[in-house]
């Protein structure tokens, strides 16, 4: 894992934590992963900060749950109103899951009409994969080559981010992202077009009836490209023409962060079959969803039942629709575009004077930069990657990174982000990149 | 489904609930189901009450989630402080996920010393088939008949309850529940372990590697066996001499509800190699868990990371703490124990005065009652049992029906139900078979 914690390093660490991460260890196991080199407590936040047990201050650039800024009242209120009147399941009637859901649709083309709620976002991929296989009658499913979906059985299995040890299905095939930094002036959308296309005759060629492409349409985990937008059409032309599903994850880009859109694929101008949204859905209360066009739903709805217990309970739909009236109160779409492209001009100067720099892209507040061993030869520098994570941890501001090589800073900053925190990012970056040249040996 | 609501009755309903299932329609589709003839609109709840619009008050015997009763001041305040403190993830130090962790691992016995959390059981359970079938390298699961083990893609392949449009997976045997009713004197636990053998032998005679036995520790949707407390152990005995994994399902019978007992599994002095818990674990915040033995987790986690972004968060975990504190505090189980007793000998008394009761069994508050057409064949009557549900809630007490033919009321209310609600359950079960039995054709 990118950005893990190494516990060989546990003797170097205080006390305090120290003796945490041991317990954790006992409690938890070892699937349970740390953050930075020099893991992070923290016992309380608000807005854009994370705050630590002896009142230590971290700028949070990375957490893309808590949207709206963590610990927003309007959400605190909405949640402590709705925990103390009802919380239960949709198999009572209530206005409150209809209300929402016409608020949610409302946001997406006509088309996608029905929502079907789940706690996160890998329930609402499985039940996407569910769906696609039930309506197409196929199993196999298209995903880009280091894609991250979800950890249920089904999510895992499309999701080659989790390693060697969790194999994909064996109805799934890859296709390489669109990387628009190394494409050498190949359009990128007509180059994954045309492997989508290769990987359908590939599955039908041995039988394989495909039922999806999926992809998060920023394609945060193979390194964050958003451009140029539309890129994805003759990928949607190519799948519509063979009858294939495309599922856009926008469990990530979702809610506004791509600035220009409520949803990645928008940006595009292209519309999904299926989409799939979560994490900022309700500023870290569970509540995720698949979104889709009627006769997909009918067609699974007419035989198969869907009841998930705590999907859109009362409580997480208050929170989500609170987000929803944040989001527009407090202009934050506006917001991510104008620190987006603040910060991305910012980190665009950094590139000019450090050669290690090789691409910074993305939209709105979802921002890649890409470390390279040098601006020609485009090698991805994962260890350079890495310091800087730890650099910037040290300076006390939060991010991490991402990519097929781990060599891409990820900045996916709560969206209130401002241009003041934007600074404090860049001034960081800086410093911690002067810092590791001066002490890094002669190359 | 049992109860559930028929779209063909619409137009019998008032206008504004017809509207709201109009709505329903439109925007969710038609996987979502409602329960009874008449559905229930509810705005609001408290204790063992729901509330209707218009004041009308409802008596939940039915709902396990809130199982500390709905909208508990002391979790309410857990769940409001919480959100405006902090609710972020697992990759950062924070000491609540410890505490919890050791007050939740304090009720298992020594040997399952580990806990992953999810958001959902059905994440758990997909999250302990993943466990399993990575520790032993088989496939295999074996389940009872009418089983549900929840709703992602691996969960609905061991959950026939579903029914035939969700194929059972490949690798997938069932066995006969344990049924007590009908066991003319055979040792349901002696029958149980004999076909659990015999599946496990089935599968290895032709290449199948049996991964695990999984079932719910009070059989709900088999129509809820819990007697005699240790029926189980032969079973657990043919796992252990077989390398099988055992894994118990508590999202239904924990935290309590048994009233001996903390688990269901423990009522049968076994252990589990696994144990998945969910529903009441947070009174309604979605949190949910497998707890494993240390092995089978280092097994998994050497090789496998696991983040499930809302699971644990801290509001969820925070009501989850708050749990634990109502169940002791108020003797929950006590009261689960006291109150199960109480209905159980009224309900006894009604099966003397009632032909079409054939068996009433139970523990704790987690009870079933048996709908015959006489007492002598046991023929199960399912549409009985459907017209006492909807005649229970005709008089605003509302429970639902389970087991493979649908005919076992499912009685399963939050646990501070007092003797005085039990008598009003009993009052209106009484009232409502009377005017079944007075309006019911000759037979």
């Amino acid at each position: 894992m990118v950005n893990g914690f190494d516990a060989a390093r546990l003797g170097s660490l205080p006390d305090r934590e120290r003796k945490m991460i041991e317990r954790r260890q006992m409690l938890l196991g070892s699937s349970y992963r740390l953050f930075y080199e020099n893991p992070v407590h923290i016992t309380k936040a608000k807005g854009v900060w994370l705050y630590g047990p002896d009142g230590e201050t971290y700028l949070d650039a990375y957490n893309n749950v808590p949207s709206v800024g963590h610990c927003h009242p309007h959400v605190v209120d909405a949640i402590s109103h709705q925990a103390s009147q009802l919380n239960t399941h949709t198999r009572y009637l209530n206005d409150q899951i209809l209300s929402y859901s016409e608020r949610l649709l409302a946001t997406f083309p006509a088309d996608l009409d029905r929502v079907m709620y789940t706690c996160t976002g890998s329930e609402a991929v499985d039940l996407a994969l569910r769906l696609a296989r039930y309506y197409t009658g196929g199993t196999g499913i298209i995903i880009t080559e280091n894609a991250y979906h979800g950890v249920t059985a089904s999510a895992a299995e499309i999701s080659p981010l989790l390693g060697d040890s969790v194999p994909l299905g064996q109805h799934v095939l890859t296709v390489p992202a669109p990387d628009t930094y190394r494409a050498n002036g190949r359009d990128v959308g007509a180059a994954l077009a045309q492997d989508v296309a290769k990987a359908i005759g590939h599955m039908r060629r041995r039988g394989i009836t495909p039922a999806a492409f999926i992809a998060d349409s920023v394609f945060s985990t193979d390194g964050v490209f958003a451009d140029p937008p539309g890129f994805l059409k003759p990928v949607v032309d190519v799948l519509n023409k063979a009858g294939v599903l495309y599922i856009a994850d926008e469990v990530q880009p979702g809610f506004g962060r791509v600035g220009s859109n409520m949803w990645g694929f928008a940006r595009h101008e292209v519309v999904p079959d299926i989409a799939v949204i979560g994490k900022p859905m309700g500023n870290g209360m569970p509540i995720a969803a698949a979104i889709m066009k009627s006769d997909i739903q009918e067609c699974f709805g007419q035989d198969i039942r869907y009841f998930n217990t705590f999907g859109a309970n009362n409580v997480s739909l208050a929170a989500a629709s609170a987000v929803l009236d944040v989001i527009k109160n407090e202009n934050l779409m506006h917001n991510a575009r104008k620190t987006g492209d603040y910060l991305l001009a910012g980190m665009n100067s950094l590139k000019a004077t450090f050669t290690s720099i090789g691409d910074v892209r993305g939209s709105g507040l979802f921002l890649g930069l890409e470390f390279v061993g040098n601006q020609d030869s485009r090698e991805p520098d994962s260890l350079l990657a890495l310091k800087v994570v730890n650099g910037l941890r040290d300076r006390r501001v939060l991010i991490s990174a991402s990519g097929l090589n781990g060599n891409v800073l990820k900045i996916r900053p709560p969206l209130p982000f401002t241009c003041e925190n934007a600074d404090v990012l860049l001034d960081a970056l800086h410093d911690a990149l002067v810092e590791i040249e001066r002490t890094r040996p002669n190359r």
